[in-house]
């Protein structure tokens, strides 16, 4: 173990007062909760390492180790993983593009951050699962990272680029497959991501195929924003790429399995000195296997970020939900207060 | 995330070697022991992240993320959580006081800090539990840390300060509420914390009534130190701010639970060149609900330090048990030796 | 908790691709896994802290914080310790030697390190365990570390040192003990450690004896390294020292328990500019208590490492087994492709 001068200590720490006022039909009752910035805050909680190195030609090595925390309570993230946010090794060339292994985001999540205000985050984040009669519900994909992944990436081509991912499922999981594809310049980005499960000892049966379409445009006093989403034959049991934590029972006065979703969201951001205030509103179309039976929930949020410093926000947010499911979510309505500093 | 230059690493690693000698009725047997040195050694092994920048105008925002471990194990401290000591973001302005929201102290920690010598350490630390015929058995209250906690703190008004922390209980966890008051100039330092538990939903019925009062006084030569707790309506179930990894049964030839304890301790702490010399008395009264059964633990103890440099210290202690309760514990005489070095 | 400016933070992340050829009688598939470098990449990915303050006059004290992990998955490597690589805290005196306290390395892990090529690393690795049919079994000891050791390191006398080490055992484990001497000057090292484990509360049998020997001789173009291994009274309850996450049933059409072991490996390494190319076959004969009964395993191994820098290596290797277990392991043969960034 060589000690590296460029080697970067990093991360933040992001906790959050929140009122939660439950639907009527949701079994919940209201509360205040502190929690960490991962749920609904400006970002999650994290600390990291991480370095690159230039060896000369264009060729660089690089390093991240980065782990999820739960300021709150002192927990580890993503289910208690030790590096849960991404940890992995790559090598880039500037002509060549770059590879990197390890456990990593998928494509998904960073198309579907550029669709929403301040990036994935408050509780105008269309990622945040939400708790249906009890059980956790998903909203959007929620499912930012996989384990094993082999990911090359082009580098930039006059603002294109394109993404591909594979991790080969080992024990039960699924093989694990994505290409995405982004073209950002100037005021405008649009992104797409296409991604899929299939067995990993043979057979041709895709599941939690996942196709993710984002946009938006920065007309300087307002950006506006938006994406798409499409999911198909969603289980909860392939591991990579697959909804986790979460189970796929959609429950109103009776219940179905939700095994495809249609999702959308539209959203602006909008500067004005220290402050930015954004608004957004997103909904999922709940679908049963061959779509005879159907279920909708949205969410409407707003929110304001005070930067103190580019390292240091106070945040608010407030969001109500809508749809044919809003009164039985423990979430129906929310406010939250916060505060978030990097290092 | 962004690089801050001002962000610290910092921790320690305290390991020692202890001869545990066994009370005659304990069920125990005598025993040599590598200890991390959170078992009462120095200081317990940690390590962790913190920064402070300054937003101008007295404002100031400060993250510390700090992490327990066993380092004769390779263990996690707290039970196994990743950052179990403290985590937490603040916003502290010189006029106003400071807001923290984390993973906190409890202000009865502090306190009791002030009240014994090298401040919670060694076979001297009032807060350290015993084992009663096999099972864990608290001495002062040994409940540090608590999660969720929202802090205000004072600024200091010509030595005076005042500290309010409330956490909104979570789960199955109860409101847990702090309040703390302190008077430190020159050589005098007198401090008083209460601190009880409430229902998250509902009813007034106190739990957890914590009351703590620390006094020393530095003549130079000689510190002199001394405190009482007292306890009342102990449970082990109520979260924040109870005992943890403990059980309240009280096992003589018959046993009977520990509803309240009334607590205290006096001590000294003198320091020679390199060396400090210190010595305390601790006595623990545990009474059951009502109080007509009751049973006594007491801890007498000897410690030395030696100071290499401020970052390395030797160690070394030892403690003999007094009361009715002597006989059945498995620390009841102990002897140790240890090294202590931060970073 | 003072910040000391001499503070490293430092580490690696180890990835590889890597192909599994499972033998006919194995019960097992042939796989792809993307595994991190701990499973016979260059080295496990790690991260750490380490520190050394000169006291003066020849006196020093370190710390080291080492933690492993699985840069394939995010979690912490060694059964989840956190820091479970080493963690422990030294004073070391230019001409008395050096005390150490915590989890260490056993002294095996070193002495077998200098017997084959790029040092336990890659599936040229003697230490790595085997799958056969279905379960783990060990190869050369794979027990690298212990818990609660105090150890005592003679100072270098012209190239010649000595290291002491015990454990006290605690809870169930057994009372831990080894001794290693080794010279290393110039172009020659040779190296031999003994170990073994007695129980914590009296009796006199030892279990887990093992005694290694290695020796390599570097003539320039090329080093030839090589070692023996003989273990006896294996077990793999009594704690430190002993197999890890293993079972000592050894499985052909029949099978029977592993009670000793003689192991040896011989090798060859060489560079070339930037590549070094290795080699070894090393060997394990299996015998039931009493010797009536044996089995062998045998895996010939070719490498290859690539260094873009000192802190950034590519590498390769190929493994094929012998010997009367061959067709009853998962790993009969394989191919890998590793990067490997330190920092």
């Amino acid at each position: 173990a060589h000690a590296d001068s460029t080697v970067t200590l990093y991360g933040l720490i992001d906790v959050n007062v929140t009122r939660y006022m439950a639907g009527s039909k949701s079994g919940a009752d209201d509360n205040w909760m502190v929690n960490d910035g991962v749920v609904n805050g400006l970002n999650g909680s994290r600390w990291g390492i991480k370095t690159i190195e230039d060896l000369g030609g264009g060729l660089k090595a690089n390093v991240v180790a980065e782990a999820g925390l739960n300021a709150d309570t002192g927990t580890l993230g993503q289910g208690g993983l030790a590096f849960g946010r991404q940890v992995y090794v790559g090598l880039s060339d500037a002509k060549l593009g770059e590879i990197r292994v390890g456990r990593q985001y998928i494509l998904e999540d960073s198309v579907m951050w550029q669709s929403d205000p301040f990036g994935n985050a408050l509780s105008l984040n269309p990622g945040t699962a939400v708790t249906n009669k009890g059980k956790s519900l998903p909203f959007w994909l929620n499912a930012p990272r996989a384990n094993n992944i082999v990911q090359y990436r082009t580098p930039d081509f006059s603002g294109f680029s394109m993404q591909f991912q594979i991790a080969p499922g080992e024990g039960t999981a699924d093989r694990f497959h994505g290409i995405g594809g982004v073209y950002q310049a100037g005021a405008v980005y649009a992104g797409v991501s296409y991604e899929w499960n299939k067995p990993r000892n043979g057979g041709d049966d895709k599941s939690n195929e996942s196709l993710t379409i984002a946009a938006n445009y920065n007309f300087g006093p307002v950006k506006l924003l938006g994406g798409v989403q499409r999911n198909r034959n969603l289980t909860t049991t392939s591991g990579n790429g697959a909804f986790t934590g979460t189970n796929l029972t959609v429950a109103t006065d009776t219940s179905f399995v939700a095994h495809d979703t249609d999702n959308y969201t539209v959203g602006f951001e909008a500067p004005v000195g220290n402050w930015t205030f954004g608004g957004n509103y997103s909904n999922v179309k709940y679908k049963n296997d061959g779509g005879s039976v159907s279920a909708t929930l949205g969410k409407a949020g707003l929110g304001v970020r005070y930067g103190f410093s580019k390292m240091t926000f106070l945040y608010a947010s407030a969001s109500m939900s809508t749809g044919d499911l809003k009164d039985y979510i423990s979430q129906e309505r929310t406010v939250q207060l916060g505060l978030r500093k990097a290092f």
